[in-house]
C-alpha cells in the first residue's frame, strides 16, 4: 500500500469545515484592514531563498525541499512566503502604483523537511501579510493590529505578544560589532553553527537553541543599548500606538530576528495555554528594510507577519475552543426501486435551485435510508413513492422534529428556503 | 533580478477576488450535490503516480516533477487529483464508513512541465470530484449533472458535452484484441510511441494527436460493437438519466482512455466558443473500476471529472461574462499630521466591526489623501481635523453622490453597516 509521505497530513472531510472557516474569517479580516490576496507559485528559484532568506539559515541550509527541473533549473518548495511576495512585487513593478502603501496577504502551503513533531509538519499553512513602502511607526502598529484582532476574535485569551526592536543599519552595525566583541573571547566553547555565524551573523548566537543556556549568552549586550535616535524614537512610537490601541505586549530584549535585512519592529505572538507543547510561537513578524534591494529591488520598507494555521488550530483546541463549523444537508429523498430516477430529477431541481439534498444509490431498504439520512444530518427527509408522485403529494419531515407538512413539488424548494 | 519560474505565474490582487468567488462558487454547488471537501498534500510518493496515472502515460513519461526528499524517497509533485485522493480514502479506510458513497472534492494545485501555451500553466488550479463506492448510472448522471451545472451556473452558453462508454472490463478486453489485430499490419506506418503502445494499451492510439489522419486510425473498430449486455444497459440507462434532466449532449466512439482501470462512463466538456484556442476541452472525466484495486484498496469503484480553472475563467473571457468579484472599502479616513494617532484608533475601532477602512501612511496632502480613496473605490470618506475631534461632530461623505452626513463618532459604524 502507498502512504502519504511521511511528516505531511490529509485534511479529512470532518476537519476541511473547520479549515474552511478559518480561512475566510482570515480572508474577512485582511479585507477589513484593506489588504489584498497575492498567490504566488508553489516553487520558485533557489536563489530567491537563499538571497531572500539568508545562506546561514537553518531553513535555507538543512530544510528545504530542492530539486532540478527537466531544464536543469534548480527550483525550491517555498519554505515561507515573505520572499516570493516581495519577488513579485518587483517583478510586476509594484513600487511605481500611485497606490502606496502596497498592503498585501497570502494563505497557502509552505514546504520544510523538519523532524516531525506535534503540530509541525513538512507541509504547513501559512497566512501572512506584507505591508510594503511606508516606513512609518503607525502601519507597524496597524499589522500587530491585525495580527492581535485575528487571534482574539477567534476566541483566544491566553495570548503574550512579545516585541522588541532591532534598530536601522546603522545600530545593528554598531551592535553587532559590539557581539562579536563580547562572544570572540568564549566561542570555543559554542556549537559549530554559532562558531561558523561569529562574524557573519553573531545575532543569531542569541536565539541558538543549542547555546542557551551558556553564561556569555545572559551576559551579551543587549540591542537596546545600541538603537541610535531614530531607531528608539521609532520604537517609542510604536509602543505609543500600542497602547492607545489597548494591545498587551512585552518588551523582550533577546527577541532578534537574525537576518541582514530585519529592522526596527520584531515581534511574535506566543501562546500561554498549559500543555500547548514545547513551541508556543503562534506567528512571528517583523520589519524588513533591506530585504527589497538585496533582491535587486527598489530601496523600499515593509513589515509583515505569517503565523501556521495548523497551530492557531492547536491554540484553539488547547483553549477548549470549537469553531461552528458544521454543515448540515437541507434534504434527504427516500426513494422506491421505481422512484429512483423521479428521485434524480428532483435532486436535479433543488441542487440546481441551491438546495443541498442527496439520495440513496446502493439500492438500501426505506429504513436504511432514513439512517442515511441521519448521518448525513439532513434537516428534511421526502418520500418518493409513486402514490406521492401520482398525487403530487409529498410529506416533508423535519428531522430534529419529526413534525411532518404535506406539500406540492413545486413548493417544495420554497419551504425549505424559508425554513433553514 | 529573481524571475517567477518559466510557466508559472502569480495571481496578483487584481485578480484574486474573482479566483475567490470562482472557488467560493464551486464550493457552494459541490456542498448543494452532498460532496466534501479533502485536502491532500502537494508532492506524494513517486510511485503513487506511476501507479495511478500509469506508467505509460505522458503525465509519468515526460510531465512530472519528481525529486529525492532528503531521506532519498523519490516525490513527485502531484500532476493531477485522482490518484492521491483514492490513496486517502484507502488509508483512512473511507471504504469502512456507513456513509456510502463517499462523495469527495478537492481544489488546488497541479504540476505538470509541459509546453507553455495559451490557458496552460506548470503549475495550474484544478477543481474535481470523486464519488466512490457505487456503480450506479443515477451516480453517473449525478456527476455529469453537477458538471453540467458548475458551467452553466457561471453562464456559458457554448458548451458541448461529448459522452461515451469504454464498458466493463470484459469489454475492454475484447476490444483490445480487436484493436491489435487491428493495427498490427499497419504499426510501421505509426509514431515510436504508438508502436510502444500497440500491445500494453491499443487504446490510447486512437487519441494519439501524431497519427490522428492515418487512415487505419479512422477504419478502427468501434468500442460499441464489443459492449456486452452489461455494459450496454448501464450506457443506456446513464443516457436515459441524461434525457431526464435536460442535460444535452453528443456521443463519441473516440473518446477513450487509455488507462488501465477506466471502465464505462466516459465524458468531456468541451468550449465551442469562436477563438477559444487550440484545445478546447473544459473538463474531463470518467468511471474508474480498477484504480482501487491497483492501488492495492478494497475493490470499489468509482466515478469523477477533474477541471482546470485557469480554462474556466479563459471560457468566461471568450464568452465575454463578467463575474462580479469586485470588492470596495467601506471607509477611508482623512488625517492631518496631528491627528494620525486618533486616526489609527478609529481604523482599529472600525474594524474590529467588520467595517472595512484605511488611511494614509505617506504622510500626504488632504488632496492627495482623497485621490488614494479614490483608487481604493472607498464608499465613504471622513475627515479628521482637531475640530471635529473636539466637538465628535465628523461629516461622513458618501463618495459616488457627494452627499455628506454630520454624526458624532459612536455613530460611524452603524451607519455604514446599514447603507452599505
Amino acid at each position: 500500500m502507498i502512504n502519504i509521505p511521511r511528516g505531511t497530513q490529509d485534511i479529512l472531510p470532518k476537519d476541511t469545515p473547520t479549515w474552511r472557516y478559518v480561512e475566510s474569517k482570515l480572508n474577512e479580516i485582511a479585507a477589513t484592514y484593506n489588504y489584498k490576496e497575492i498567490r504566488t507559485p508553489m516553487f520558485e528559484s533557489t536563489d530567491l531563498f537563499a538571497r531572500g532568506v539568508g545562506d546561514s539559515t537553518d531553513i535555507v541550509q538543512k530544510e528545504m525541499y530542492t530539486f532540478k527541473d527537466k531544464s536543469d533549473r534548480s527550483m525550491t518548495l517555498r519554505p515561507e512566503g515573505t520572499a516570493a511576495v516581495v519577488r513579485s512585487y518587483i517583478e510586476n513593478k509594484m513600487h511605481g502604483d500611485a497606490n502606496q502603501p502596497i498592503k498585501l496577504y497570502y494563505t497557502g502551503p509552505m514546504f520544510r523537511y523538519e523532524r516531525k513533531q506535534k503540530g509541525r509538519y513538512r507541509q504547513f499553512v501559512q497566512f501572512g501579510v506584507e505591508a510594503i513602502g511606508a516606513e512609518n511607526p503607525a502601519i507597524d502598529a496597524e499589522v500587530l493590529h491585525m495580527l492581535y484582532h485575528i487571534y482574539t476574535s477567534f476566541g483566544l485569551k491566553s495570548l503574550k505578544l512579545v516585541i522588541n526592536s532591532i534598530g536601522d543599519m546603522d545600530s545593528r552595525t554598531e551592535y553587532k560589532e559590539a557581539l562579536v566583541k563580547h562572544f570572540t573571547p568564549h566561542i570555543g566553547e559554542f556549537c559549530q553553527d554559532c562558531q561558523n555565524r561569529l562574524h557573519s551573523n553573531p545575532m543569531r548566537i542569541l536565539d541558538c537553541k543549542v547555546d542557551k543556556d551558556q553564561p556569555s549568552v545572559k551576559t551579551a549586550p543587549k540591542i537596546s543599548d545600541y538603537l541610535n535616535d531614530y531607531s528608539k524614537n521609532y520604537y517609542e512610537q510604536v509602543k505609543k500606538n500600542l497602547d492607545i490601541l489597548d494591545i498587551p505586549y512585552v518588551e523582550d530584549a533577546s527577541l532578534v530576528r537574525g537576518l541582514d535585512y530585519y529592522t526596527h519592529t520584531a515581534f511574535e505572538m506566543m501562546s500561554e495555554t498549559e500543555g500547548f507543547g514545547a513551541i508556543t510561537t503562534l506567528c512571528g513578524g517583523g520589519r524588513y528594510n533591506g530585504l527589497l534591494e538585496m533582491l535587486d529591488g527598489p530601496s523600499e520598507t515593509g513589515i509583515g507577519f505569517a503565523l501556521s494555521i495548523e497551530r492557531l488550530l492547536l491554540a484553539l483546541e488547547a483553549e477548549g475552543i470549537e469553531l461552528e463549523a458544521e454543515e448540515p444537508i437541507d434534504l434527504f429523498v427516500v426513494t422506491m426501486p421505481d422512484t429512483e430516477t423521479h428521485g434524480l430529477k428532483l435532486l436535479a431541481d433543488l441542487r440546481t435551485s441551491g438546495i443541498s439534498c442527496d439520495m440513496d444509490y446502493l439500492k438500501r431498504k426505506v429504513k436504511g435510508q432514513f439512517k442515511q439520512a441521519d448521518r448525513l444530518n439532513a434537516l428534511y427527509t421526502v418520500v418518493l413513492g409513486s402514490e406521492e408522485i401520482a398525487s403530487n403529494q409529498f410529506k416533508l419531515k423535519e428531522m430534529k422534529s419529526g413534525s411532518e407538512t404535506v406539500l406540492p413539488r413545486e413548493e417544495i424548494i420554497t419551504f425549505i428556503k424559508e425554513r433553514r
